[in-house]
């Protein structure tokens, strides 16, 4: 491959200018970049570079924010449940929480919102006073349990929390401002206002990210410190004014425990009530209209603005209906998976889409493990990474790729920066293959139906290691770098669209979950369809619990389609088919699927293609002209998603012989027809030889560890 | 142990008349009996020994049964879901039953309660015809899947039905009699009195048992013939005239649907609701009321009535409230475990307790394993089942032993036959010390809570090999031969009762399962006064998934005093506490206590004494002065029955340190104060050395494998 420039966005680091520069040609960056709390040196500014700024409109604000301690951000928090002895009980808000990260918000219009729960009978109790950080509870029933739901403010943004806390800085907590308030709207317009005037040499202004941060709630003891996280969650986006604005707009009012849920709180991996996806609605309506505002003011100025997909990100939902009226010229997501590069990708509001890649230049990476330093591999790392990305960048294009941190810590591992100046020129060359035109695809067109559905396209919540144990995390990131079209739909979606542009349909997660979505298989409606959608040859893929939801005869609400169930006890005394397990070649040798509790065959035609002991562990069930497909559980992984694959091909009724798939599953190949290039890819860390049948003969390749090959045919 | 004479139920074999005489001398027999289908020659009828003979009162009476199809015995059952293609479908009712088991009861008046439904709605179907066999369902929803619930004759006697398939048999099917009504009631009543006239030498009718058989359904396809089984449930207790009659007691008709439950039926394992309990209590009510009058019937004649509490048991209850009414003089139990001879041995209203020992007198055992045969060692049987059953015969005096089968197949295995002789003359040894008085119990008194309460006292349906993945029948297992008092006390009695009775509550079950207690862990009396009661000094131990229960703020309610939960999924983003993992004297090396998925712990003050990873699996959480203590599960077994003794002591208060009790726990001891008799057991495979703690001293004994070792003190 020979040398390409562009698409590539670069940590500068002053102090460091001609490594900077040097870099910058190395690895053919266009745009040069400084990191949060960083800023760039005029050597590097006035090198001909576009710059790319960050900034954070609602963190890096603390004078102003002591002034108005009263528009910081928010939180609704429920106290542990408390066993009172007596008929009173006086309950310390905050003897569970971090009190660095919050502060009791004890306003008359706050206390409005806080509710006392009587948790043995679900029962609210009125009769409460507050005083000194304390809520006496009266008149309540002995022995049973009690808690308090308050609202406190944020004292300490969270990012900058948890930067703290991990590198034992010593600076000042910084605080976090509510945009809701008018004061702080007009704070902020005349602070952008003024960030654009004094940075003239700024083409692209990149938000981090917008106004509300994920969910992540401290504890007070050290051995739960994160007491919930949930990158999706709004939980975060309350105040008194936001509430009695809602209650406006709604027609009615939202209390705290209708955030608080028991204590459960609201993840996202969970479906949830209509009040929730009205709170979501309000806060993405407020975010998006006053983002647009802020966005508005940088385009005024001649600069471009990029939102990065993360921390405060909240409201933002590049995915959601309104993402396109905030007016972003692009969006930037920090990637370790495939599934992350499809997310950005897919998002047709703006021009740019670009991935952050791993590992960040940083002296440690994830966990604490040593990167760029004594002991690391930065570019083991960056192979592995890569490995996942790049499968992923081959199906959908990603428009431009970047670093983050300092780039100085670099300079001991010359085989890192050689290593990026590869996968640099490798991806200016597949985002070329796709300006010609779309990969080709496999004949399924495969939709992805949860609870959320097109809203969380491509993603589970956050990243693959925060829950490496949810079977569609692992689905998606398997599907990521598949040759199919995939679409991501919600129950809602699939009434009304119905299933004719669709060959295949993935239902995987636990019970209850928003990705198996619970409740939603109560309807009837759900049910017929599939089941005559299946009936005349479409294929249902079901895993772990899918379409799960207690109340019916089966607790699967397919298994007339999928031919297993899921005994949850009830049938303990009932009899189980016996089964012999066939072998098939949809299921490779190697495929690891854990089986889970009490699957039973419920048909005496469903075939078990794996097995664990009498467990069924993979099976097939022809259901008129279709087909239903079990899987027990799903882990992404080579020999796991070629499975996948497969088994998606054979349910949809085609032949596992098909042009342009590699025969050695290590390998994955992509093919661009109008410009005749195949790409095949290596995604071991061993030597591997794939075959491809295209319609110009066989083709062979021997590829290196890791490595990309490319021809054209 | 000098010979001892008497409490010896031996079975008689004409033909051997010689062995069976000297038999009865050699292990001191006072009874001779027949087995199921065999006669006893005069010569052992006129040997002065007490004569038992068996009778099965609703069977052998094919000719009668013949010409009275229509009282045959009845049950409901539901054909598989059928998904309907088009807005008729047509479902042959037999199709998923085994047809030499069931006949379709199409009369009128059976009809009148078949019900058709539409499981993907739960809707019923009243638009159907029957004809041929077949229901016919129209004007229905294309795409959804129907069921039928229909009534069927049983004509093939299931006990005689499993022999002649296991043994392969040709003889002819005997059918089951229904005594519902007034002309079968008149010919068992002509049938028994004549029986009685025929049979002077009889001194014991042996009923085996009355009239309603567990449910034991077979189905068509091979690969799931035992398609239910549950050892207490009513289910073929119903016809026609038992419905009607039922309307007319309790003034509410109860549907096919009730007994149906979408096909789950109603497994004894589970709670129910209330129309089961009134339709057990109509049963309960009409077998003690018809079975009395058949005891009366053998009393007249001057001959004692004993009831074997097995096979057609169903109804007979003999914890119920109303066994007494029945004037039983004896209570026969096949026992393979310790529960099982405390479940005889508790009864109050029985004069005589007596069990039969296994291995049973046949060539081969359970599951088809070679006993009295080539291949077969049932000594080495017979050791295992009277190491479990002599530790609860210690605990509570059983009346009588014996065998059945057939005497002659002992002849190749004299060993066996010395093996019996020495623990009869145990047996009668251990009954004189409970003569004399109770045994030495510790501290702390035992109440099991479960759904069912008293009623399955010593028992969860059913024996040990058919389900031992239930926890609570493990527990029993192991509180069988402890030196402890327990009760089995149901949720009412909790209520009514209170728990002053009590220093220790065990629910041990999977949730929703009637052993922990389902539902009714939503009534807040419940857990207010068991909390109250643990604050006070109580302990409650929990296995599995005890008090769990939907919708709280907590998945076990009890979790305030476990001080652990389980995450149904909804708590996937919190936080849960780390933890060392403390030594524990309680918990002795060795102990096996497998975990289950996602508890944690909800106070940082739990304990945990055992973990497998992150998951905790044996927790202790002192609760004011009581305790609460955590098992994810629970094997019975020598090592993990003295951890649950350990942890059930010291949840009450009591160290470890206890008289009479054994320091090697392979080995139990059990104290009569009364006769000052100590008598240590051991319960392994080895020689065993054992030291007990006594008011005179620490006593000694080394002991043989399973070997029985008894001093005064």
């Amino acid at each position: 491959m020979g040398k390409t420039k562009g698409g590539f966005t670069l940590p500068g680091e002053s102090g460091y200018e001609e490594l900077t520069l040097q870099m910058a040609e190395k690895w053919g960056a266009d745009v040069i970049r400084d990191s949060d709390g960083t800023e760039l040196s005029p050597e590097i500014i006035n090198a001909g570079y576009g710059i790319y700024s960050t900034i954070c409109i609602i963190r890096d604000h603390n004078e102003w924010a002591k002034q108005n301690l009263d528009k910081l951000q928010q939180t609704f928090l429920m106290t542990d449940p408390v066993v009172a002895e007596g008929s009173e009980l006086t309950v310390e808000l905050m003897k569970d929480f971090f009190d660095e990260q919050f502060r009791i918000n004890d306003s008359e219009e706050s206390k409005a919102y806080w509710q006392v729960f009587d948790r043995t009978t679900n029962e609210e109790v009125k009769d409460w006073e507050y005083a000194d950080g304390k809520v006496t509870i009266k008149n309540i029933t002995p022995w049973h349990k009690y808690t308090v739901n308050f609202l406190a403010y944020r004292i300490w943004e969270e990012i900058s929390m948890y930067n703290h806390t991990t590198n034992n800085w010593d600076k000042e907590h910084l605080m976090q401002i509510d945009p809701r308030y008018p004061e702080t709207q007009q704070y902020m317009i005349d602070w952008m206002k003024n960030w654009c005037e004094t940075h003239p040499a700024t083409t692209v202004v990149r938000f981090t990210s917008m106004f509300y941060n994920f969910v992540w709630i401290w504890g007070a003891n050290s051995r739960n410190r994160d007491r919930f996280s949930d990158w999706a969650s709004y939980d975060f986006t309350v105040s008194p004014l936001a509430l009695k604005q809602f209650e406006e707009k709604f027609g009615y009012k939202i209390t705290s425990e209708d955030f608080i849920n028991k204590g459960d709180l609201h993840a996202t991996h969970m479906t949830c009530d209509s009040k929730k996806l009205d709170w979501m609605k309000f806060i993405n309506d407020f975010v998006v209209d006053f983002g647009k505002q802020l966005v508005e003011l940088v385009h005024t100025y001649g600069k471009k603005a990029y939102v990065f997909y993360d921390d405060s990100w909240v409201g933002v939902e590049p995915w959601g209906e309104r993402f396109k009226d905030f007016g972003f010229d692009g969006l930037i997501k920090c990637v370790f998976n495939g599934f992350e590069a499809r997310l950005c990708a897919g998002v047709d509001a703006v021009e740019t889409h670009e991935i952050r890649l791993h590992p960040y230049l940083f002296p440690v990476g994830l966990g604490g493990a040593p990167t760029f330093m004594e002991g690391g591999n930065p570019t083991l790392e960056a192979k592995g990474y890569w490995k996942n990305v790049r499968r992923a960048l081959l199906r959908d294009k990603i428009d431009r790729i970047g670093l983050g941190g300092y780039l100085s810590l670099t300079l001991p591992f010359p085989d890192f920066n050689d290593y990026i100046e590869k996968i640099a020129d490798e991806f200016r060359l597949i985002k070329e293959f796709h300006n010609a035109g779309k990969p080709y695809v496999l004949k399924p067109r495969v939709a992805v139906l949860t609870f959320w559905g097109k809203l969380r396209s491509w993603t589970c919540s956050g990243h693959y290691h925060e829950h490496p144990e949810v079977d569609l995390i692992n689905v998606i990131e398997a599907l990521s770098g598949m040759p199919l079209d995939v679409e991501f739909i919600c129950f809602d979606e699939l009434k009304e669209r119905g299933l004719d542009d669709f060959d295949v349909v993935i239902n995987a997660g636990f019970a209850g979950s928003a990705w198996s979505g619970g409740e939603q298989w109560k309807d009837e409606k759900v049910v017929t369809m599939l089941t005559e959608w299946v009936a005349k040859g479409g294929a249902f893929i079901g895993v772990n619990e899918p379409s799960a939801v207690c109340g019916y005869d089966t607790y699967f609400r397919m298994a007339h389609v999928l031919g297993v169930s899921e005994d949850t006890g009830s049938r303990i005394c009932h009899g189980k088919y016996s089964f012999e397990t066939e072998n098939s070649a949809a299921v490779c040798d190697g495929t690891e699927i854990a089986s889970r509790g009490n699957i039973y065959i419920t048909d005496a035609d469903t075939r078990v293609l794996m097995a664990d002991g009498d467990k069924p562990v993979v099976t097939m069930h022809k259901f008129g002209k279709g087909m239903g497909v079990y899987m027990s559980s799903f882990k992404h992984g080579e020999i796991n998603n070629r499975t996948l694959l497969n088994l998606i091909l054979t349910a949809a009724g085609e032949s596992l012989d098909q042009l342009y798939m590699t025969d050695n599953l290590y390998t994955e190949c992509c093919y661009y027809p109008e410009g005749k290039q195949l790409v095949i890819i290596n995604n071991s860390d061993k030597e591997q030889k794939a075959n491809v049948n295209t319609e110009a003969g066989v083709k062979e390749a021997i590829l290196a560890p890791f490595d990309t090959f490319i021809i054209e045919l």
